[in-house]
């Protein structure tokens, strides 16, 4: 089922970027850039964990918040067992969750925020991470082989990113979430998570316009996470195809954060952090200035891990879907809805 | 703060019980069992996730439903990014989202459950799952190695549960909930969680009880999830010396679900499905015949991965409170309420 908010908002956001992010089309948005996977720290995992924490800071800064003003923080990144985030948790002091949906996370995180803030919570915060080399020597291979990586493969976003989500009304609205079920078609090649994950961002389409009615022309902007340069073509073949879907409303985040001359990101961006640092970077400002009125998200999971790779099992995905709306917009419609009557 | 619920109960439940746990002193409470750690399957993982799924399919025998009476299911276990979970969620076919809190995951799958109950959602599964070899393995050493373990090491509880959680007042009553904070002392042995995680229950404990204006004697039993035999010795005195609480009405799932005179087990059971097994086959059948009241849940997680262990880095621990409420009590209360009107 997909499920309506009345009153919840996302306020506020912080990206932290790392290399090639800090220097892609995004650039100069930023809230803060780091330079090297190390940032000064002895691990990358140290490194992803202070960025984490500055996100956390930084947010609180911006909206000049005590940590006690805030109920509670979800964080999802790519290390086993949530690592980094639970450091990040123990340092930053406020009450948390650990959520896991890979690179869905985010969509999955806005929606329990969301729960939470229609149920008498007041202030709460969504924290992504992602480090391209902890989860590349933690998925794949150590980074000192060098091994090559094949053009179909994604290059995970080096970020944290943090927002806050209350009742007041600024930003953007949450309007409504539909959890995604697990697709899997039987993709086993781990280098290829965007077409393991297109089906599944279809298949959570689907169900989210057949539960709320609409077609897909009702959003200005439906915007898939990380499925990259050759997932991105699957999934608007497989919406045609299976769903009779015509999207020319649609993009993909993968491809939109990195400046893809680069031949480092190969088919593009992943990660929990990839869709929220498009999203909160350049989707947002335009909702506010009243660019666009309504996008859907569609982040997208790819839930292996190497010993369902080692066992030659294929890659279950997840698609959790977040449909967001201008404020400006709600004001007009309401505006209309009075002049009708 | 602590959230507190209107109309949230814990309808009915499944326990699949493996090895040890099968034989202790719940046995022949169990909904079905298993023998060994394969039954059957050409891999642990491949055990695990035919528990799950097993356990699923048991409790929608029970409850009479469909897969599509169900709104979603939560899901945690100890393997690296959830896999055991994401592969059985793939094959259930129910809307599913993945979260994790070590072995605190079930407190807090109670209460975003809670939350979906309290907003429009009808019907949602709580899934825990753990397998002694399977974290055995990726936690420590190949079982192969048989590596001696300490006698202060805990053992995984290899079962799957599920929960029905709904609006419909049968079972237990979920009266509220508190989010808990990463704690973290400085222990560094891997297999000595229990000491780590026991400042963890006694910050929550602390905070709930603050947030509520309740003392320790409110409550017939505080049940923590599985700091063992030397954890729960720590977690009484620290309750004693850091904030003066005496508890006489205090348990620890870990001893209660094992023969503690198998030495295979040392301090205890651990792992995501310790406490909901103790809990539904011993707490909530005395809870519906009224030997018990109030009960408050304090499940603990140790958030370590092995990286961490390998980087010598201390143990973040989380532990998250559910507080539950007898329904006949809650019949009781009203008439003396009435009564004194």
């Amino acid at each position: 089922m997909t499920n309506y908010y009345k009153n919840v908002y996302i306020n506020n956001n912080v990206v932290i970027a790392g290399p090639y992010l800090k220097d892609g089309p995004l650039k100069g948005k930023f809230d803060d850039t780091y330079n090297d996977f190390y940032d000064g720290e002895e691990t990358f995992e140290d490194c992803e964990i202070k960025q984490i924490k500055k996100s956390i800071i930084y947010i609180l800064r911006k909206e000049e918040l005590k940590k006690d003003d805030v109920d509670f923080f979800i964080s999802c990144d790519l290390t086993n067992q949530l690592m980094v985030s639970n450091v990040a948790a123990r340092d930053i002091d406020i009450p948390y969750l650990g959520i896991y949906s890979a690179c869905s996370s985010f969509t999955e995180e806005l929606l329990i925020a969301s729960l939470a803030i229609s149920n008498n919570y007041r202030k709460v915060l969504c924290v992504t991470s992602g480090h391209s080399n902890t989860s590349e020597r933690q998925f794949r291979n150590p980074i000192e082989y060098g091994s090559p990586k094949p053009d179909y493969s994604t290059y995970t976003v080096s970020a944290a990113t943090s927002s806050l989500i209350s009742s007041e009304k600024r930003g953007v609205r949450i309007e409504s979430s539909t959890i995604g079920k697990v697709v899997d078609l039987g993709i086993k090649d781990s280098f290829d998570m965007g077409s393991a994950m297109a089906p599944a961002a279809a298949n959570t389409l689907h169900r989210h316009l057949t539960d709320t009615g609409r077609d897909v022309d009702y959003y200005d902007l439906i915007l898939t996470g990380d499925l990259g340069v050759y997932g991105e073509r699957i999934f608007k073949e497989l919406c045609k195809i299976e769903y009779h879907y015509n999207l020319n409303n649609y993009n993909d985040t993968a491809t939109l954060v990195y400046d893809m001359n680069n031949k480092k990101v190969h088919a593009g961006g992943s990660g929990p952090s990839c869709m929220p640092t498009y999203l909160f970077k350049k989707v947002i400002p335009d909702m506010m200035k009243g660019k666009i009125k309504k996008v859907l998200l569609l982040a997208t999971g790819a839930l292996l891990n190497t010993t369902s790779v080692n066992q030659k099992k294929s890659i279950p995905c997840i698609s959790h879907a977040i449909s967001l709306e201008a404020i400006w917009f709600i004001y007009l419609h309401l505006f209309f809805q009075v002049l009708y009557v």
